[in-house]
């Protein structure tokens, strides 16, 4: 069964590039130790610093929805409403 | 030095999905074989079937750009000319 990979593009406030990155940056280490977590990658974009991406890919989503609902999933939705200028997430299947 | 992370979101007219995906798919062998490249992998939304991204992983930008002047990109750019609605492409960098 392919796994579930999520693209998540999160673009930041002028204002708030680096509050906003550190918010990203925190999610990182509790994010990967969560089971069915396979790959959990940050990226920021070299030409306009206010657009990030993070490609993930989950074992189910079983294990997305955990995430979604985990402690540091949620303070960081908190911690990041007023910062963001725009979202767009794909949840996908891989073509190979 | 960090690799170049390339996200590129192609989105199908709603009439040329197949066509516009085979055409992606047809991309997969002969990139993966170039000199540069370390990741190309190819996703489709689970909602909207028109969405596709890539996710590349590249070691510097003369690799990408090789990639963007070869045989198969240059056939596949001109096959899909009026199968795409939109695309978007972000040069990345990863944050860890």
């Amino acid at each position: 069964m392919a796994h579930l990979t999520v693209v998540a593009k999160v673009v930041a406030k002028k204002e708030s590039i680096e509050a906003l990155k550190a918010e990203l940056f925190k999610l990182i280490p509790p994010t990967r130790k969560e089971e069915g977590c396979i790959e959990y990658r940050l990226h920021q974009d070299n030409h306009d610093p206010a657009i990030f991406i993070f490609y993930e890919n989950w074992q189910n989503k079983d294990a997305l929805d955990r995430h979604m609902a985990s402690p540091h999933f949620t303070a960081y939705v908190k911690a990041t409403e007023t910062l963001m200028a725009d979202k767009a997430v794909n949840l996908m299947t891989g073509v190979e």
